[in-house]
């Protein structure tokens, strides 16, 4: 889980990058990056926390010049070390060059080993270091011809952004796993931006222009624009989680509204689970919008029976005395007189390892609930991610292991149940035709519209390995995890 | 704007403290302290920062003893420096002292001056300092009989915590303008907690006993608990902005759920002014609950048009260029695609200068809004507090000094509208009275309850002065803001 | 141990005081303060730690105004707080004052139960807010007479600075123990500076002007500077332990040079205990000068036979596995090629609780020494301090409990000799009267000038009671600690 | 400027590496590094700072294993970056390396580019990173011959240190221009340690066993410690500035006190520039031995007559009026009582700029001085060094550039005199043969011992470049400074 922002043809483009990556910031905390460019060096600065602390004002002063990339990283399995952060930045035999990019690659640690067999050495667990030095050792001239050599070797997902002194590059892999999109900015006749969402374009006053295309290289240079597709063509894989939960609601990816996916998916799921219940209400902060679109196509009130502390941080003292489901109530407290002697429906994205819905369950049932029941707008998890989300083993994923009745058992609900594939699929998509459905002045059933089922097609278009296990990219077995053999300690 | 919390008789006094003042750091982010005792010494820490900075785990290792007093504190135009921070723990003749408090003085300065001219001296601009002299100058000798003295010089608001090596006193004054209440902690028969407000009970698993009425004083200590009331009796005056807007919603005040409250603000406000419109959503994250009430009276659609970013500092970098509606964009950001072509309520809780509701206007029709209409779920906001609420001057007020129709011009809305006093006083009153509306399967008129006229007799329960101007405690002239001679530098 | 240092009527007030601490830093390196005065307010900074990082640039920035007083502090036993940080700053009925002092008042405590029980409140245990209250209970109109007021009351050493808007007042106590200086600045007509020692004029191109006198107070305003002597005259008893130990060697005291001091000390004890030897070195750094007498004095070579390192820090991380003489041994190593097969005279100023000299000694034989002889330029340290020098008590000073045999058998010396009080009394004073000697051309035995005995009266000028237990200010029985009610944690 | 650091075989690698780097700190501060090996894995950590800082104990606990290398490192020419800080770590095709040096490259800009042909990419300015990738290119199979390998291709100096996670290789270039000796830790039989300086084994409490010899390279793993010579024999060219000035006085290298070095070159100085004067005084700290050494031989008595400051940091405040010399006064103070009236000399190891000795003199003169004789105990210093001393430019020199005379008159000295090259080369000679002179009684003329000239053989064991301009590794022009591509902002 990363998020990367880039900028060319603008004074502040530092300034800039810096508010794009905060307004990617959840989807990376673990470290931050920015390098720039002056048209002679490229000037880097990386490290670990959240964008405003790793930025202070004089260490982006020192960010010279008028392009810009940056990347925000989350902390995956290899380690949380400042080495791992992006983008990376090297000198080889043509000049310099940074590279950040959101995604994995499934055949790294093959590379890896013909690289080191060839002599070079590594610094980091990332991917980006294979891919920088495949940059280095092509035998192409340009920057672009050089990224899309090394690019064509590898396999998996990237949304990659690539700065030399004088050329932005960003490209998204053939089947377009990660999203990426293309920006101008108005009064800045030259300045082009590019972001894994549209939203950092909302931070910063820029206009969205329009996806990068699956397979797609964009050049940003002195000679302007201009878009090639240096990859065989491969049928699209659009990741669907990015909808269910990952991106931002204010975000659009590939023409469908983050937000108006996430309220089809619960209207989806009402139609599909329905109960008889009193309220529905959300996990907050994710499950809103979901919650949303069920208590509507229920013709349920909605509530915030939950409310979310804002203030937590990460190394919270815990009392000595056990206090019942302590790590939960940081977070989350019920309203009690709201949800006395009800039957509640609660809504949330998904259940990772099941033990925070139980705490969860627990506390509705201290607040005076009379029945729980969990819906949950996406299929039961049961699968790894190996494209770029960092998700559990399959040993820790509850679905993995247990049917549906071992979980409700376990998390203690009255009832549970999952949106189907099929369900999930049929949800997002209908978002993508056309506007959202057209308001009406009384909540009547009008807005309670039916959710055509998806077309084969639609079906095909999307990544949703890791509820179906059906993952687009081959790789033999397992993917190795690689030995480390340095920490950074 | 002030946060106590205090614990008698509780092996994890410090660490319990902490927690319960993390629940309450919504009431105050500028400075935390807590003050222990082992019943020989006090122990203090105060500092500036939000509680989990404050407090790291050594440092509350060094807070020992079973009876804790702490508080969160929000910076007042007097400055925010270190010195105000509360517990103030002082040496006396009689042994040592801390007191913390939320509220406001209204003869702090007269009896600064009084003080002085007796050789007093003074190291901040804190009314608790000027209460601690008073303490340390009563004949009194027993400690609560001390505070009592104390309390019955000064006129104001105030909900104090006072600790003494042997002794925890809780007060509220006569009219009970700030909350406290009173609650115990299962399996610690011995141990009692108290606090500005429930929620903090419900984090640490504490159980709510009661409120602390006005007018009455707690003692806790080896011989028990005791009640007291020390104070000539006044009709009480609850804050009603705590409803409102400052206290949390899952807490409960004066038997008021602060959520239901609050949408029940809504629905009155649904009711009182109601506007031919498609969709109603919130200014998250206080605005919430109204939303909701006023969504489900009107019978609109609720969505969360406008979505929050968590992840804001202080220290925010601003880039040069301008970029319209900066500041507002950096905590909220439209939701086009749901947005666009509507006629949209936008519910808020107050104006206060007008700006941010002005660019939240202009960012809702960048959005592609047809029609936006602001209703206010609570008077216009023309009057400073006096009471312990930090609100701006009366200059700065822009009910203070322009019309409805001002207002709606300046921040460009279709329609504004405000509820009115006594739909204020309803909405809250009918909050009390038993549960919550019966809750029905469909989203039936049967919701849409009316609400009744509060009682002549409930309208004097509350203070509303800063949207009436009629202060139930008398000062002459506007309260003279001391000059100050001595600055934290 | 503290250090003070004030100006009046410079526009860089807060910068040369901040310099000027940074100049007596030796004398204090807990805690550093400054309050400034713009002749309307105070602007007061006080924190824990060194000069340069206690005040960093945008905090002096923030110190506004022409006068200033500062303070840097070294921990008593009475405990390492913020709050007894100095100078104190405070409120009271007449407007604001800020004192610092460098002394120690011998009845403290008996004034603060008598404040306590006229209703006054501490919040430190420091004996300068004992000296705040009488300065604001005074029935004197100006600040120089309410400050000669409450100094009337105290008995003790102190060396004090008091700023009000308009006045600064510099006040050395009737027997003069703590030195105080003042000094003018060349370019600036009316500005003056007063200081613990003369080191820091010199650091800020400040120039001497004079001592200030025991029992003299100076008081600087907009009237000029005026002399007054407020108390009932003493005969003077100055501190003899700044020139053996505490002041810097670049510092005049009283007239006598303290590195000339120092050295007659060692050439005096040269004199009075010499011994067979090849060669002479000192404990580095603060032994450097005695050595250079001795060695002198007795026409043997010296040597840096011991090499100080200077990058210590105070959290030095021990090694599990025990490492000989390891704490001695990361400050000093001992140069082995210079001191083997040698016979060594170690020169030092005191011995404390002998620990340390015995690591050294047994370094010193590890590195090949014949024989080795500690020489110390005091007498046997037996008694407390209760003046302001941070000894220890009596049970760990080793010379208290032991005869100088049994020193020198604990810590392994083949001799051990410590300079008598007749002639440490005779060599300080010795360097008072003129010049250092006439220096001569070669190293020949001119230049080892007897040094005449003191005169009866040279020995009543100072306090020497560390050594004779001869204490100039009478006490009923050992001062009692107070009994600390109240700790910052 | 850099110093390492290693040691094989001990449960407390890390601690003890750490305090090692500590007694190095003076031959860099600006960062610190230590690679630690459990026989598996490696464990890094580097930091900007000072050894203290980077390594607070709960890191040093995360650095696991028996056997460690660490390194100090000082700013050069091509910036102060965490990337530039050593060892440099690494995975590779064999497996993990860490590689730390002391020393320059002189064709690393040519082998780098090299490499960059080759596909390798480099991630800092470093030599060492150059190393690495010879390294990690070599066909040799054990890690030794792969060092050896790699270092067959450099030229330069260089005192190496490689851990691998079974094997430590230290290796001494063939001249042996930096220092590198081995010890023994007793009590653990298989514990070895090399440091650049014997002073690292006092304070760890680790015997010195010998040097390692130019060209020589010692490998130490299961098989014990093996010696062997990889390199072609070449003459020993060690580097004198480490004696005149930049070795800690208690090591000794190559058979040398450093120490006794700077007593003999101060007593040549003597002898080769006598003058008239009263008194001799060094420039602390670096300058006191060879002060001794000329007091002694001139038989002219002996001053501390500057003082020097251990507070300073770098962020000093300078405040805006211009105070005389106010950098130099920060450092240094000149006692006037001592040197007033006055005919001084005083002895320094190097004048670099002039601006510093310009500004000593001033404030000896406004002491009271009445002359001033400036006596430097190397030659004048005229050339750059390639092989790792920081040096400034040529046009910085001020030797470089103007005479003797000019210079005398620029620093404004009554006269000034530097040692000769050949007198340097005796002093430092004469204090290899046998042990310091038999110490005397009394200080009469026999310690004034003649030095002998230095034979022919002994002139060209040292280089002596940066006075005499005769380089003993030849390079093509003046070696290419690099220019920055990538800068670490």
């Amino acid at each position: 889980m990363c998020g990367v922002f880039g900028i060319y043809g603008h004074g502040e483009a530092a300034n800039l990058t810096y508010l794009g990556l905060h307004a990617l910031q959840h989807r990376g905390q673990e470290s931050a990056g920015i390098v720039t460019t002056d048209g002679k060096q490229l000037f880097a600065h990386r490290a670990m926390g959240h964008v405003i602390d790793v930025f202070p004002q004089e260490q982006l002063a020192r960010l010279h010049g008028g392009s810009a990339i940056g990347h925000v990283r989350y902390s995956t399995a290899g380690g949380s070390f400042l080495k791992n952060a992006q983008p990376i930045a090297v000198e080889y035999s043509r000049g310099s060059i940074a590279i950040g990019h959101n995604g994995n690659l499934t055949n790294a640690e093959r590379l890896r080993e013909k690289l080191e067999a060839q002599g070079s050495i590594f610094q980091s667990a990332s991917d980006t270091e294979v891919i920088v030095h495949l940059v280095a050792r092509s035998t192409q001239r340009a920057v672009e011809d050089r990224v899309a050599d090394a690019l064509n070797q590898v396999e998996g997902a990237f949304s990659l952004l690539a700065l030399s002194p004088d050329t932005l590059v960003a490209v998204r892999d053939p089947r377009g796993i990660r999203p990426l999109c293309l920006g101008i900015v108005p009064g800045s006749p030259n300045a082009h931006v590019v972001a894994s969402e549209s939203t950092s374009f909302d931070l910063i006053g820029a206009e969205f222009v329009r996806e990068i295309e699956p397979g797609e290289m964009i050049v940003i240079n002195a000679n302007g624009l201009k878009s090639s597709r240096p990859f065989e063509s491969k049928p699209p894989k659009l990741c669907i989680f990015e909808y269910v939960y990952f991106a931002r609601p204010d975000s659009t990816i590939d023409g469908i509204s983050v937000y108006e996916a996430r309220k089809n998916l619960g209207r989806k799921l009402a139609m599909e689970h329905p109960v008889e219940a009193d309220v529905v209400i959300p996990v907050p902060d994710s499950g809103v919008p979901a919650t949303i679109g069920y208590a509507e196509q229920a013709g349920l009130p909605f509530e915030m029976g939950l409310v979310r502390s804002h203030y937590i941080g990460r190394t919270f003292i815990e009392p000595e005395q056990r206090i019942r489901h302590f790590g939960v109530k940081l977070k989350l407290n019920a309203i009690s007189r709201t949800l006395k002697g009800k039957r509640i429906i609660v809504v949330d994205d998904s259940i990772v390892r099941g033990t925070t819905s139980r705490k969860i369950v627990k506390m509705l049932r201290d607040a005076g609930a009379r029945e729980v029941h969990f819906r949950i707008s996406s299929p039961p998890n049961k699968w790894p991610c190996y494209y770029g989300i960092d998700t559990p083993t399959r040993s820790e994923l509850i679905a993995s292991n247990h049917s549906i009745e071992e979980i409700n058992s376990y998390i203690t609900t009255d009832s549970l149940a999952y949106l189907s594939l099929e369900g999930m699929v049929s949800a997002v998509t209908a978002s993508r035709h056309g506007e959202a459905p057209a308001p009406l002045k009384t909540g009547d059933s009008a807005r309670r519209l039916p959710i055509a089922p998806a077309a084969e097609e639609d079906h095909k278009t999307f990544c949703h390995a890791c509820w179906s296990g059906d993952y687009p990219i081959e790789f033999r077995g397992e993917p190795a995890v690689r030995q480390m053999r340095l920490l950074e300690a």
